[in-house]
């Protein structure tokens, strides 16, 4: 609940119009992209600029409201569930382009920003932004740096992190500071840019970025090679890197994965194969042409039993679309869709798939996995029915073994979706009880109040679970 | 001083011959590369492992004994310079590398390894090791990440931090945590790899790191273009970027600089032009002769006198190692150096520059400036004489202009230096009094009893100042 008191600073700060505690709204916020959690918000709030964002927090701080920042809730961790109740912070109207800087190839943009919006104005000036998560149709750039998302392009081009030159932060007490800049290079400090990317919402709420563009590939080519063999694909992607090459994408998908995807974007992708690997070259037209041609090579030497290289752009732009859709494509097989990203060294991707079908097969569960095989980041999917609470304990012990099995492989928890709630049980797996210690004291010195997002990242208890019904 | 009892338990773990609390040997680590910086350290020890490292730490926690990690000292910010006295950890013996995995594309070393070791370790396999700083013939890996160290292939390749995979830490409270991995992707919890990357030894000791190595690139090209405008010099700068082109370095020399490099190397460097600017291109062979094509043109458009491209390796070699010994050339002049790390977007070089000059001849002061033109990082550097009160009056006071200067154009006070001591009193300016309160907030959570490298970073008074002698 919201104290009269404090709801009367926030609508005169906001506008009565921008604070919304209806019982319609605070439904459609007390959910995002992930299964099974849900939790009602006590009041949703959509500031006009950095100011007002400020004063929101200090009205937040002064009466001990939890406060989540939320762009589209297009996250897969619960990481904008508002598991705690409180004030949904809405970056609807902070969603412009403040600045595009081609001198300083550098973009300077408000969170609410939609993500393929901004890679598109860069495209139109010769620029290329490559972080680019699957959902980026509607996902938001504030949500991608609270989320460090990765994306199809992750291997070569890295991820949101490598990306974000600064970034204004409104700190728990309403303070707004400035990290970073339009600078290739700044040791003024710790390195406070990269502490806020990826620590989600639990620290500040991001108000404004500087991001780093590069010059726009020449060109790009897309390839697929079909595999009877998952290993041969997995050999595949090692023995491509230890050739030197770092294709733009590398992307693997499963036969059950292609089952779908196939059935859902009809564009005549095979069916009758083990895996397949989705690789795209991109660069001066000298380099992709004889980076294809070398990957194309390896690829039969490794016993693919046919490689097809994309004849035109829209048909490579077809197969990145249809792996792109797998999530949506696998949603609609059952009512819940758990996917992960466990994520390994690449060079056990191998190891890692044929462990998630045996946990599969010993936990009676349909698995399906595709991913990004060439950095490691694996998103095995498990089609289920959030009711049927039998079938979810095994769900949940399947993807317990799964964690596990990539923290032995020298590998995380999560590759790219971050903990939020949903992974917060399995964190002491990769950073140990001394690890965890040390990020909450961080956590308590910039937020003593714990008004930032409560209740993400560390778990209140360690009981392990991959979902949580409220 | 250090209590006897500490000591008893310090030598215990170490062994009594790698504790040193000899004067000797306290002078010898009582300063660092940084002129006018001086204070003895209690004792020096040398750990064989992590698990001395950490017991040698609970000691210091339990007698509130300041430590300073150091590798070579060739800092510029006197940032292992025990200002608050205590013990002295040297990485002399933790000096190996641990693991080169070619397959995932990373090398594990133990943090005393020298960066060049590194470098040439990686090239034997035809993997690239990109950071470069100035020092890296003799500066090692451990005081790299702890600085977040440059160099010059910063532009394209980005800093040290930006290989940092993964790292082993010591905690102020004796616990041993590990950061990341060999992964490309990871998103569990806070960035802890990036905060202790350029923490200048305040949060933790770093005993081990997993850094990323790239493909060697196929070959390389070097060009030399001569200027009688420095404008025009920086026009050229930020016209190459603005045609899409990232060249590996692209530095800059001014006259006054030149003619000391020039006396220093003997290499037949020009010394009748204003500037210089030193570009090499790296990459496959079609790539490279393309660029460096398209960058020699773009030389010549803006009134470049005169453009040399190297016609042997050697002969790049030659001109990349004089710009390397600009610091060392420099220092031949007079008894001090001061040289600084003023940084600024790449669009307000010309701008920069110019302010240097004028604030130069305003304090009567030679200044020369060279530097990282492509990513704005500036080394203005003045030839003075500690000794003489009245001179060095003017020299901080330039400095402190061009400091504020470096601010008001969207810049940093430290670009690749670090804070240490040496700017500690200036960080203000970037970071304001909320930026610095935060990163404080963050340095007690960690080590509450501030016995990490005390005294650095954060300022203990706001006088401003560019040397302090003790």
């Amino acid at each position: 609940m919201i104290p009269k008191a404090a709801k009367e600073k926030l609508t005169a700060i906001a506008g009565i119009d921008q604070y919304d505690d209806s019982n319609a709204v605070r439904l459609v916020y007390s959910y995002d992209a992930t299964p099974n959690f849900q939790s009602l918000p006590d009041a949703v709030i959509s500031p006009r600029n950095t100011g007002e964002v400020s004063e929101i927090v200090k009205v937040c701080s002064e009466y001990s409201i939890p406060i989540v920042p939320r762009g589209s809730g297009t996250n897969l961790c619960a990481g904008t569930c508002p598991t705690e109740g409180g004030l949904v912070i809405l970056f609807k109207h902070m969603n412009r382009i403040l600045d595009l800087d081609e001198e300083n190839l550098a973009i300077t943009v408000q969170p609410g920003l939609v993500t393929l919006d901004l890679i598109r104005e860069a495209e139109a000036k010769g620029l290329f932004y490559p972080p680019d998560p699957s959902s980026m149709k509607i996902s938001t750039i504030g949500g991608n740096i609270n989320e460090n998302s990765g994306g199809l392009r992750g291997l070569k081009y890295g991820v949101t992190r490598d990306y974000v030159m600064g970034l204004e932060v409104v700190l728990a007490n309403g303070d707004v500071i400035r990290t970073g800049g339009k600078l290739a290079k700044d040791v003024a400090g710790y390195d406070f840019t990269r502490l806020f990317t990826g620590s989600e919402g639990t620290l500040g709420i991001i108000t404004e970025a500087t991001l780093k563009l590069i010059p726009m590939p020449e060109t790009k080519k897309t390839m697929l090679a079909l595999y009877q063999d998952l290993e041969a694909a997995a050999k595949t992607v090692s023995k491509i890197i230890a050739n030197k090459i770092i294709p733009a994408t590398l992307e693997f998908l499963d036969q059950p994965t292609l089952e779908v995807v196939e059935e859902f974007a009809q564009i005549g992708l095979p069916t009758d194969v083990k895996a397949v690997l989705l690789i795209e070259q991109d660069g001066p037209r000298e380099v992709v042409e004889r980076d294809m041609a070398k990957m194309e090579n390896i690829c039969r030497e490794e016993s693919a039993v046919s490689v097809q290289v994309a004849k035109t752009a829209s048909e490579a732009e077809a197969l990145t679309a249809a792996r792109r859709a797998a999530l949506s494509a696998l949603a609609r097989l059952k009512p819940t869709t758990i996917l992960e990203d466990a994520t390994v060294p690449r060079s056990e991707i191998a190891n890692m798939v044929r462990s998630i079908n045996e946990i599969a097969s010993k936990y009676d569960l349909k698995i399906c996995t595709f991913g990004h095989a060439g950095d490691g980041n694996l998103h095995p999917t498990c089609p289920t029915d959030a009711r049927n609470k039998e079938e979810m304990e095994r769900v949940e012990n399947a993807f317990a073994e799964i964690f596990a099995k990539a923290i032995e492989l020298g590998g995380t928890i999560t590759g790219e979706h971050g903990v939020g709630v949903m992974k917060a049980p399995y964190l002491e797996l990769k950073l140990g009880s001394e690890g965890i210690a040390a990020m909450q004291a961080v956590k308590a010195a910039l937020d003593p109040k714990n008004i930032m997002n409560p209740g993400k990242i560390f778990a209140k208890d360690s009981r392990k679970r991959v979902v949580v019904s409220k």
